[in-house]
């Protein structure tokens, strides 16, 4: 036997999330049900705002629901730094530490040559354009400590270098309350390498 | 820094689905963005649908999109049969097996005296009213085999045996495939009880 149809399609509609499986689907499409109408009213209306109010910052990339963003026309904020993060979730992780007052560049994607994604295919050149009136003079490369991170942050560091700019990027080292026991070799590796005088 | 407020929002309808925390939720509300315009107009649509065109059966209390549901409409099944769960899960969990052929009760819950859930909270009185006419000779109590689900069909079995209704409840023992080092003591103990002659 089958799920009445109404109930069928939100399943198939909740699945098609990432890291959603069907039973997880079936769960969450049963706890809708029982949910109250207004609260689903709600939610419908939320999916529904945020493909539609969101749109990305013409500066820098961030997702924004009023274009420029709020950091590209914040005055105060220093003009000559600028964080280039993979994504508006890394935005929102650097601001909440409250530390980086600069500008920041959102690239959408990192360079993967193992998925196929070139430096064509994510947000580069508007970054460029952004360093050509001379005013910025470090950039710093905060993507993932990844192999597509490092690919990425290789790529610019390359391109921006010969043009005068600083370009720096993230430590590597030990995690903060992590053990030396269970740290990866390549980690170790480089806590060492840039260890800090005390 | 906070998220744009209409990806906040989304992020509070998915974090109020049951087992989705902060993280998740704000995973899931950015991927809804790069979803296509039509696939997330769909989800919304099906949300609504959902909460919109389901009901419970009159008859069974089985969540439906046509009252009385299919399975009450269906004559060819055993009307001598009932079935008793609690939720419209389960019903389909048992007609998947495709064993049985009677009908369904579904509860819509189970007693739960630790919660303050009390027979009159559950869809119990309507599956009294069924046995009313006399047809249906046996009903076999499928509640879960945790504490609640023994209270309800120990409920359950008090209040029809004494109309003359034979009571059955689903066997107790290993499950198919596990391993008698890891049953618990309980489930060893019912296996032993009821153990089959080969």
């Amino acid at each position: 036997m089958l799920y009445p149809t109404p109930i069928a399609k939100l399943i198939e509609s909740y699945s098609k999330l990432p890291g959603i499986g069907k039973k997880t689907a079936t769960r969450l499409a049963f706890h809708t049900i029982s949910m109250e109408d207004e609260e689903v009213a709600e939610f419908a209306k939320n999916l529904l705002a945020a493909k539609r109010e969101l749109t990305y910052c013409a500066i820098c990339g961030n997702l924004t629901d009023d274009d420029p963003c709020a950091i590209c026309r914040d005055e105060t904020r220093d003009e000559t730094q600028i964080l280039v993060v993979e994504d508006s979730r890394d935005v929102t992780a650097m601001e909440n530490i409250q530390e980086y007052h600069g500008r920041y560049h959102v690239l959408g994607g990192l360079i993967s040559p193992m998925n196929g994604v070139s430096p064509d295919d994510i947000n580069l050149k508007s970054l460029i354009s952004r360093l050509m009136d001379g005013q910025v003079t470090e950039v710093i490369v905060a993507t993932d400590a990844t192999a597509d991170g490092e690919a990425t942050s290789m790529y610019i560091s390359r391109i921006l270098k010969p043009a005068g700019i600083k370009v720096t990027r993230l430590a590597r080292g030990l995690a903060v309350g992590s053990d030396i026991e269970y740290a990866d070799e390549v980690t170790l590796l480089r806590a060492i390498e840039n260890r800090t005088e005390l």
